[in-house]
């Protein structure tokens, strides 16, 4: 099926699992969205949310996917629900990967969790753990600092081990085993989150994670991308694209070209 | 669902699956089919295993269970396009879940295969990984030692070890990064495994992976158990049930009970 897998986020954090997508199945085409311009979304009530995943859903279909991935944690949470229900291709969101992954990985079935307030509110990664696994306990923390962080593309190693040493602090010293990065944008802070948590902790990138569930739906519905066929993205986004052409690269290592997209709808409801 | 997962395999391999079932998906029923009578499937012919297959999936339907799992990589890799137009529900085999956890896993994209004689004759882990990414090179190493002498339900350290070094040595010293354990007997050697292989080299157990995949599958179609009920699970085996019964007990950590099934059909045809 040469058609693409159309990815959407509030901003650069779904290059993550992008990158894993390019990695782990480099057959397959994508088309990004990112509404760089509306980010973040963590901090925007839920309806607001839903309508703009479904504004950004709608712009994506002119390009005839054959998957929706949204590759936003926030948006996962609140509208995964909603757009299941409007498109009739499969949609993938980033909680129940990530949420089967630390049951795989955790000993002592006890894990914890970081997103943004949205998602920590929605209580959406409990109700994954728990439904696949009544016994697990969590431990869940927003971070609201974070995703803003990555959005701006600093990536100065100091600066990124303060804030995220300031925000991880209700965590550390908690019995957990494994650690779900319940934010496509917090595997840009990989290091410091990891330097943060110790060694005994493992870190469950939801982005990677994804990136294998897509290839087992694609895979099970016989809709994998035939062999051969080097495919082209296609990146937009909402903002300022320059901002966003440079973190893509350097992030994906490799040159893109970008599409900026001027919502016709006000910005904020 | 409460249905039952119907689970199958050669002997006793696929409580390796069995176990990792338990702990991720803790709320399935599970019923296990052994056919220890006519192990290893390995040195069969390709037909043979074929009809064994289909054998076992008329008779585990009668439990009327809503997913059939090959937890058999010999089995997998012959007979599960034939098991997929037989049957009207999801059948999973246990080669495409060590694929994709291979290729998530290799940073090299050069991997290794072990598993028995008709396994690695067929090349379904080659064609299973090259479908997805079509540059991964691959080693592989049929080692038909090694199932027959976990059926024996002998696990002294230092026979282990010698069976386990003189398999593998064909693989030793080659540029592989991860090593995908082909049959699902593997695990119960993992231990020797490693110690042979080296701790460069990641051991990627198709058993793990594959009760991942059940999970990803089941939730994608709205088909998990519901919470709260506590399975009682069913196991079956061809040949000697006292050995059976030593083996999954100390393998699952639990008591079963065992039920003998003697086949009305010739052993081999």
């Amino acid at each position: 099926m040469q058609q693409a897998i159309a990815v959407l986020d509030s901003g650069v954090g779904g290059l993550t699992v992008v990158r894993e997508l390019m990695r782990q199945l480099p057959q397959e085409k994508v088309i990004y969205f990112g509404d760089t311009a509306r980010s973040p979304y963590g901090p925007r009530p839920a309806e607001e949310v839903r309508i703009f995943t479904r504004q950004i859903v709608d712009y994506l279909f002119q390009f005839d996917p054959k998957m929706i991935v949204i590759a936003c944690n926030t948006a996962t949470a609140v509208a995964i629900d909603d757009i299941r229900t409007h498109v009739p291709i499969p949609v993938l969101g980033v909680i129940s990967p990530g949420a089967r992954a630390a049951i795989k990985s955790t000993k002592s079935g006890i894990v914890g969790v970081i997103g943004t307030e949205g998602t920590i509110r929605s209580m959406a990664y409990e109700q994954a753990l728990r439904t696949i696994s009544p016994g697990i306990q969590v431990y869940s923390e927003a971070c609201p600092l974070l995703a803003p962080f990555v959005e701006k593309g600093l990536f100065d190693a100091e600066e990124a081990n303060a804030v995220v040493e300031q925000s991880l602090r209700p965590l550390v010293g908690k019995p957990i085993d494994c650690l779900i990065l319940g934010c496509t944008h917090y595997p840009f802070l990989t290091d410091s989150i990891s330097r943060v948590m110790g060694t005994e902790v493992t870190l469950i990138s939801s982005a990677d994670e994804t990136a294998q569930e897509i290839s087992t739906i694609l895979s099970h519905r016989g809709m994998l991308a035939a062999s051969g066929v080097m495919p082209i993205h296609q990146f937009f986004c909402s903002g300022d694209p320059e901002l966003f052409k440079q973190i893509a690269q350097s992030w994906l290592r490799e040159l893109i070209s970008i599409r900026p997209v001027v919502w016709q709808v006000p910005n904020i409801i």
